[in-house]
């Protein structure tokens, strides 16, 4: 894959949160490449709360990781 | 989206918790920025408490991330 | 809400437990306030193993969180 | 709730992991005191492999809490 | 029970790797310690996804832990 | 099992992700290791967003470990 990750610093919290998305997005896509079989997917989901939540659940652990890789932005 | 986090700093822990409560609803904004979908979900799993407590999970992994960003508020 | 949480420094683990239970409590009052909607979910839940199991999920993930706010009762 | 956790020390990685199963199942216990609805339930569960596999996660969720407090039984 | 488990220090990562799958496979066991109970179950979640990728879910948690009393094999 | 890992330590966070990928499919494999019987399952749920985004979870609390060991790339 090409070069999508070269640094876990942001520049404030908010684009922490923003890159835990990307690298929660990135997990899927690793898992199915396909994007036609991904989207099609996502459809049925989208308004799934159940499906939503646990989607919530992934970005908040990957914020643990960035929030720590930048010192919780206290600097 | 505009800015709604520029500091995991909290006086206390309760608006520590607060705050992880909102990371938690702003992964399930992100992941479904449509309102209108998102409140037509929600409806049905408002007091299904299987949801509740994955929503529950999930405010427990951001309140992690910013109690010790606020170093527990010990000091 | 009012002021329910204004320290995570409790005097033995236990206490740290059961802090940890209404963090977990918390969540999900949060998430869905209205208490006879809560309630009423409950009870079809209250004898159901996978619920009960989440539910010490949610408390496993706080204790962590309370444990290290008391330097795991060391001192 | 009677005394049941006085400390998270244990002199042993084994008995840190039977004291991460007690946590475990005190959260569930916690949860839903009443014996017999917990008996009731459990028989369905005892032999389904999600069960079992959720109930092996809280377990690893608290054994992190354990070992840490123990600093893995390093000394 | 026996004694299984007297310490988490591994020489390798891998080795490391797999103690996280004996804990994982331990917390199962000591949640239904009937082995023919747990075999049965097994045998129809072998090739299920949803489980399968719990049981990984499950190692990862534990697999945190080991790498951190052997503090990444960095010596 | 063969060699597999020897190693945590990445030149990049894409490295480290990538490995986090890897650690969670080890942790599948080791749970069903026949081949044949994996990729029967996975077809069904390739395209499942449930499954897609639980697969994400475990690359995610990986990717904590492996971003933890190499001090998140900061030196």
């Amino acid at each position: 894959m090409d070069e999508w990750l070269d640094n876990l610093r942001t520049e404030t919290p908010q684009q922490g949160f923003e890159l835990a998305i990307k690298l929660s997005r990135m997990g899927v896509k690793y898992t199915q490449p396909d994007m036609d079989v991904l989207n099609a997917g996502r459809k049925d989901y989208a308004g799934n709360p159940e499906f939503l939540i646990q989607a919530s659940q992934v970005i908040a652990v990957h914020f643990q990781t960035v929030a720590k890789a930048n010192n919780y932005w206290k600097e």
